[in-house]
């Protein structure tokens, strides 16, 4: 399937790989580009030694990386470390991009700006970025509350209306076929897909959390600031991020000062769980989209059954055969 | 556009008109039933004489009717009185349908079921209700957070896998063309659309209200509760109700007890606020799709509008043409 987003990164299907922090590896990234799609590093809260090794592991093949951008603000001498590597692209997230985009322009990187209001996609398409994703609350991580059915097709009439050429993906409950055909009805020219990549198997999560965590539904997730509570992380207020539930979750949420009353202890007991993986402590990044993934794939599975329901296409028949 | 639900309501087109409370009445469901879709009274919290008064409204032409279903609860003589003007269809939202099941179907009348999660979903299904209705959280007025992108082909899957007769719509995020094409990629019948109505013609809106809100997007909504606590409508407490953003609504929303304790005199606030159509208190249960809306239509033209936009298709190079 060709679209402009295709066309742009050179992909052979119109999907993104979501760049999860601490997640998504080079191993990840580049078994998504092999496969097709664009496949990116999640460089997260900025680890820089943690970066260069995942780009070592992704050796020739190229991908690109993505930061929570207030993290360039506290070590902006990442944003160089990367682009030394010369990515496929610069994925950023949750803080005005514009101090780094003369830099990477410069470097001849492409620009994807992912935003979570119709406010801060004008202006990401004021600033000019080549790809601007629209990430509805559906989405697991970090995150705020639009819903992606209505605000991909509001920025889709947006970048209509301005005659601009910046591109636009889908991102938040999108895991399969039906998600990415969906994205490009409403406008979108590629989607963006976290949760399912989450579970496969390059992904750097336990796997018995991946075990436990696909026994759920979309029911079962949450958006929450507890887990950025006990692990100190100070997220702006606007942003929460959709986890799992866990009973962890359940007992601090909606009492997130009785939690920071209580930090050193819970903190003790959050890293103990991360430890051992412990499903009643942990509440992994997931969205809601969980409730469509049935097993650990390999991230070639995963693109190879994505292709397989593009290339059936749009069939509405095909969905609405009449029982008789 | 023939899908399942098309041909079980014989429609010309896959969509239903939401049965909005106090906005929905006789004169916009029979115009959308009349255009092809299927039009639906809004019955609401069960006021015996306005229901009475819109199906006179209505007149010869064939529409349903939807309720609160906790208003059958307290008044179910409603039942009979509705079932006596021959509707076309039964609406039942936010609870549990199961005792007003069998009335219904040996009345002959089709049940459509409205559910906002996974779990109400499978109950539905057990239920064998004819149509499920997947709400996201994206709609405007009473529901839940599950967002429409993931919750709809979840609960697709969960139909498939049943080998279930029940038909899935889609509710939540839906304005035109693009989200009932969206809807269908899901896996959906058809889809719901509600606010896009709200702002017809014939809807029981004061227009000065339509015209206020219009000039607002979906970044202006918000799910709250304080428009029921202002009202006395005591909901359960899962349930929240998505409107505009007013200064009334700001003010209070977080402090719904400190509300509570200045009641009577909010109260007052709110009804001369309502009385004038002021926008700073009053805030109209609109969902995200108000975005999508740019004017007011008629019934007649919004559906003409979706019907133009469906024949169309799903031309995914019409969106990705590339610029060149």
């Amino acid at each position: 399937m060709r679209t402009r987003l295709t066309d742009f990164f050179g992909l052979s299907l119109p999907v993104i790989q979501a760049p999860m922090a601490f997640v998504a590896g080079g191993a990840l990234a580049a078994a998504v580009s092999r496969a097709g799609g664009l496949g990116l590093i999640g460089g997260g809260y900025g680890d820089a030694g943690w970066i260069e090794t995942q780009f070592d592991i992704a050796g020739d093949v190229p991908v690109g990386c993505g930061f929570i951008s207030f993290a360039l603000q506290e070590r902006p001498w990442l944003l160089d470390q990367v682009l030394a590597r010369k990515p496929r692209a610069l994925f950023l997230s949750f803080a005005d991009p514009a101090p780094w985009l003369d830099k990477v322009r410069a470097a001849g990187v492409p620009v994807i700006c992912q935003v979570q209001t119709f406010r801060d996609a004008c202006h990401a398409l004021n600033l000019g970025v080549d790809v601007v994703v629209a990430q509805g609350g559906d989405a697991g991580g970090h995150g705020q509350s639009r819903g992606t059915m209505a605000f991909v097709p509001e920025v889709a009439d947006e970048i209509a209306r301005r005659g601009s050429a910046t591109l636009i993906c889908a991102a938040g409950g999108i895991a399969d076929a039906r998600g990415v055909l969906a994205a490009l009805a409403l406008g979108a020219d590629g989607a963006v897909i976290g949760t399912r990549f989450w579970a496969a198997q390059e992904a750097l999560v336990d796997e018995r959390l991946v075990a436990l965590t696909l026994a759920h539904g979309g029911d079962d997730t949450i958006r929450t600031r507890v887990v950025d509570t006990v692990r100190r992380i100070d997220w702006p207020g606007r942003y929460s991020g959709r986890v799992l539930r866990s009973s962890f979750v359940e007992r601090w949420h909606g009492d997130e000062a009785g939690l920071l009353h209580d930090l050193p202890e819970q903190e003790k007991r959050w890293q103990a769980a991360v430890a051992e993986a412990d499903p009643s402590v942990v509440a992994p990044f997931v969205g809601e989209a969980i409730g469509l993934v049935q097993a650990p794939q390999s991230a070639a599975g995963v693109i190879a059954s994505i292709r397989a329901g593009l290339q059936k296409g749009f069939r509405p028949d095909q969905y609405s055969a009449i029982d008789s």
